[in-house]
């Protein structure tokens, strides 16, 4: 009994329960998923995955691990509907945070239209897939980047709709750790972009979770 | 003919043109309200702005200072309502950023329902303020903090639309200039938060009228 | 002879000799046991205390180690009681923080009265446990914080006794290393919080203890 | 009506209404002071005093301006006797925020014994008023020092009850603006420190009053 | 004499002597504009220029002073022709930087091709240009950003030419003083770009003068 | 399909397909070197290249590893001459970042005349090569330092020719990570130096090739 | 009375009694000069001195004020000669701080010989004053450089006697404030540097002056 | 041939070659102890000293290896006695720097009256270890101290010979890694002390050296 459960925060705050793996035993995160209804574990790596499927094995309710993301999530039912966003990566190495907002959305109820390694050192590959998102009739985008961060300034600078930037830790040197990825984001000249934390692809997600939720308010 | 405009921005971003005063002469923002439609001019403090708007004294617009906010607004029309936020400060020292988000907000056509100096220190006087909110329908909350920056943990945990946080330099010592209320709120227990930078009055309504606009999408 | 102890500490600073861990070998700390009389020797991994506890087997003491906490108890008699503390953590994840503060200030004749998992993102989990707290007479509250640090603010709005704030490392991104929950304590709009080093639970209590004995002056 | 005040406090958190003179007009000042019962201005320079005092030359209370602490008291009536407290200041440039303190704590009924300039470059300065603070029964000390902070170090290597350390920012080249002062406290190797922020003399006589309070539980 | 020349600087480093003006006195200015053949002093205000080229009213040499670049000009003859390079500004606040590198690199023999004010977040400003400055046959471009510092990115990828990034500290919060632009470009994720200090508009002139140079060696 | 290659880049930016292993399983490694025509992968240790070498055994192409430089090179053909650059470096652990240079250098036409742990500390080690590289007809110098960073300096103080200054991680307490050695260089008294990440030796060749390509432009 | 004075300092440390003058009154010296025997005052700017000098007008000591150094001297009569030292300032901007070092060793007995404007970029200026303070047999060498702080560990590579290298806050971007001169010179490849904090030419002196007292003890 | 040796050093300043062990081969050290005549190897760790010492077996020089210290010696001679000087450290933790410098101090000829784990907890502990150096006639003092780095500036209050202050990276939280240390020392209140870098026991030995050999000059 180490862990209370914040059971009334989907009413109150539109969300599932999430648990943060790291800092807490496999044994722990069993018993979690096994005591609390709709649940996503994130940041899962794949070794600590297998052994708590095994456990998890003859559960009753949806059980899915995404590898990359490092989200296992146990539903009992399939989320609604909740309307579309887009979903950017700069990098190929920022490929994992976005997975990880993906995933986390899509347990939400969006539908997520995405394109990786869209970065702003080849401008041409970025412009197709916004119109493409633009088209599907998004209204949210989620951009990942690490390095100098600069995708967010530049798509926000061609949208209309929100932009939600998620720094991510790949850099080396003057860049390691994210912290320049962060700051340019909040330090752009397009102005409306929403930060969250480094490599906090599940904190866009919730984000975008709740634009889109307000909208149907 | 130093300066040129991003003319398209209103129809691209869903923003009007705003001009940021400091590193700008009184001259050049003269030229600048002259030369575009509509246009809010952020960071005037009033010395600037009395002579500013004595050189505007005869423009055929809507011209309107807010000493608080700093803002001088000069439109062509009225905004259309685009829908209602709510916007909160933690501290009294915080207003003067709460109402630069107002004004630009209000300019946007948002209704904006505010409640300043309701910080965690006394959590007695946040509850009322957020039940008004609440049922006026608001799509989003902007939380102004400076100090710790806890306020936004705290809402984000009782209410189900986004939350903007927007940190100020409200603070000494190890909070002087802000950081400690901006990390507070990237690294905030509560998921979700869209963060802009420090003092950012006029980015955090950029983002609300974002996702207002998203919403009647 | 490479260690020179405090035998006056107890007598002079109000607390037994405490010994830490990191950077001694496992025949250093069981060589320092064996010579002093009351010791805690803290930071100490299970793995660690294993051989440790095997190579004190027939020692003429109570030995106790507490795993969570990572101390380890050598006593002749039991501790006096002094009074009454109550101790608080936010996360789950700032548990063996808050376990080292409950066991050295135990060692020390406090009974404490704890609550964990109560952090900001959920006030209805606080309230209860402030109340037991205030009912039983207590004295001081440590408060441990990782994330935003901002439970010891919240706290120091609610009630009268003084606060210590114990900073953990638990976060990642801008968080990571707990100088965020350091500097959200530091800067609380709450006065009067006694702040101690990141992941400090020994000096909490220490600080606890003081008050204690201060009291019984 | 842009303050709202924290009216419940002093019942509720064991202190009375206290006011940060920065970021506040005189206008505002004045306003406060005559709305509210008993109440402290911390932060307020000698230029501004005079004329605030000016303004409150009829006031049906005691008045006082304590000019080196920078605070202005407005009391109906004394402050009970709580107890002693020491208070110590390493050099002659940490004298100010010492005096906000002593100030801060007198008013709310504590008795300080002081003793300025006995930092830790001249220990035999040290000793003397140690023993005198000793045997007038103090309950804690607040310990007052800039540049490397070491002097809370020292004394809580010599006495029994709890030290409050408070960071100053006198200092220059690496140690300009106090921190490497706090980080000194904290990271002090005599355990049980509690620390404020950097010049917060104020939030230090509040953690004392607390003590003395709850002793008296 | 308080002042040495580095008299075979021209010869040895391929560059006329440089003057940094803060932290000497006009006085100071004028000996060393009277004793030194070819110099240019930087970072001179105007109202400081004014009193100074009075003082050199008189000399037998062409004086020219450049308001926005802040630089004053005491050649005795004209620069002779080396190469072409491009400059670009991100925003309008980085004109002066950027213009003390234009005078700089002018006055070095450089024929610069500018364009100012043509930062990401409207990227259809900056296709244009870059397709004059190619088509001019420029062997460097110059590029300078406060901010996010994003353009020298999107620059060097889109262009063969060496790129020089120059950080401004134009920028508020996170970004204030400079320090996001300048690890921005460090980090950047189009490799190659040679960066200076911020506002080091001199030093972004010297190095595109040097590569000029080493091409026609 | 994970990755898309920039596949213009060396047209667009004079530079050949260049792939930072580490973030890359050995799988995407191979896989991108037989999709892609010519190659380098850089920062893959011996033990990563070993296995990598083995799969890539019977593609046609030559296959080149560099061990202390970390890069292999995969190219259909040798590099076209593009002139001549010099490369120093201030100590023998900075070596495999100049090594990188040299080898990212040569694999574009460059050939490279190097000289290695010439610092500070011995200046009478630097006259010979520096007078060598100069009857060479260098047109760049690429100064590899760690510790201090002092070396470009110096080196630009007696050269014409653009230096290229690379701050290696090489250092350990205030210097450990390579911050001092970056901000040395960018901070020089010798005007002109054009500064590269931390351990960037890949981006100082890329901008030295730039060079000797505008040079022939 | 505020101010208590070490008296036994000078026996007790090799010194005489210093006063640093900002944060006290001018009164507050008048009254430490009248009542102290020997004393210096330092970081006294000429407009402050004028006033002071005029007060102590009729003291019956040697008084001297060195306006570039900002140290005023009263003394009962003239040090007696302890050895020589050398003293090398790398830009003409350090000279305030060099000139500090300069007049508190000549006060305490030292001769010093000293070359200002000796820094890296021109290391020809360096060896001439090197040589003639050898010959004249000087014990140690005070090093003032602020920028990239590279000259003490030039000068440490060349000579035999103990370097004390005196960052200053000369410079600008990331070298604004002295710290990357600081960090150079603690981080230097020449081991044996005595490091002291920016701009504290006292500091230096008083260890250059221990220095040659313990060189007679 | 990867590592030219700085032969004239000991000669040029005062010191035997030094090599610091990480970041080279094991077969790296054989050669260069092998190729040189007098070396100090330093920050070898144990496990690596033992397949070191076996290929050194029949080398024809006095091979020593210190443990504690990290420091491998080989000598042709022993060295020659230039006078003696006192070394503290505060804790326990801090003794493998103390001993580094010890060796590297003792194999340059002076003998060390050294005191271990004295730190500023415990004054008691300090005063009689300070009057046995100063009976025996140091000429230097090192003092080695992590966590808050206190001792140091108490220290140098009570001598008169030169202190140089070691920081360590003794410490956790805001101490980890020394840098508050390192700043207490150069922000001391004590002034004079010769501050080296972090865990640099090495550079204070060969800067406590240089002051003997200065005083025989
Ligand atoms: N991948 C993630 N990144 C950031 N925050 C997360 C993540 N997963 C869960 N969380 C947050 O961490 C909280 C759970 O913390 P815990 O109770 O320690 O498991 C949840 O309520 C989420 O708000
Ligand atoms: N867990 C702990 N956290 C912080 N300080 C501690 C801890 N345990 C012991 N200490 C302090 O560290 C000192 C012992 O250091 P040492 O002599 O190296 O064992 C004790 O006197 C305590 O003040
Ligand atoms: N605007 C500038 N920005 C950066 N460095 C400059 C500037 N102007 C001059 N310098 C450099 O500063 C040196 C002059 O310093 P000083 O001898 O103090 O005038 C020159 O040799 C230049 O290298
Ligand atoms: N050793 C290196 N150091 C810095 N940047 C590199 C290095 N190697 C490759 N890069 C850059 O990183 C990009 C490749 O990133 P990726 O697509 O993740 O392989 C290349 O286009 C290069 O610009
Ligand atoms: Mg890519
Ligand atoms: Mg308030
Ligand atoms: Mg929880
Ligand atoms: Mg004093
Ligand atoms: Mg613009
Ligand atoms: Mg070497
Ligand atoms: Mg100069
Ligand atoms: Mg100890």
């Amino acid at each position: 009994d180490r862990v209370r459960f914040d059971i009334f925060r989907e009413k109150r705050t539109g969300f599932p329960e999430a648990v943060f793996a790291p800092g807490k035993s496999d044994e722990d995160i069993v018993n979690i998923v096994k005591a609390v209804g709709d649940v996503l574990v994130t940041r899962l790596p794949p070794d600590r995955a297998e052994g708590i499927l095994k456990e998890l094995g003859d559960i009753d309710r949806r059980i899915e691990y995404h590898e990359t993301a490092g989200v296992l999530a146990a539903r009992s039912g399939d989320p609604q509907f909740i309307g579309r966003i887009g979903l950017l990566s700069a990098g190929t190495s920022d490929i994992p945070v976005a997975e990880e907002a993906r995933v986390v959305a899509e347990e939400s109820g969006c539908e997520v239209i995405n394109a990786y390694d869209v970065g702003v050192a080849g401008l041409h590959r970025l412009l197709d897939p916004l119109r493409r998102m633009h088209e599907s009739g998004v209204k949210a985008l989620i951009v990942v980047a690490g390095m100098e961060g600069a995708l967010p300034s530049v798509v926000a600078g061609l949208v209309d709709v929100p932009v939600i930037g998620v720094p991510t830790s790949v850099g080396y040197g003057v860049g390691e750790g994210g912290s320049v990825a962060l700051k340019s984001m909040l330090q752009s000249c397009s102005p409306g972009i929403g930060v969250v934390n480094i490599d906090n692809g599940f904190g866009a997600a919730v984000l975008a979770v709740k634009i889109l939720r307000a909208c149907s308010l």
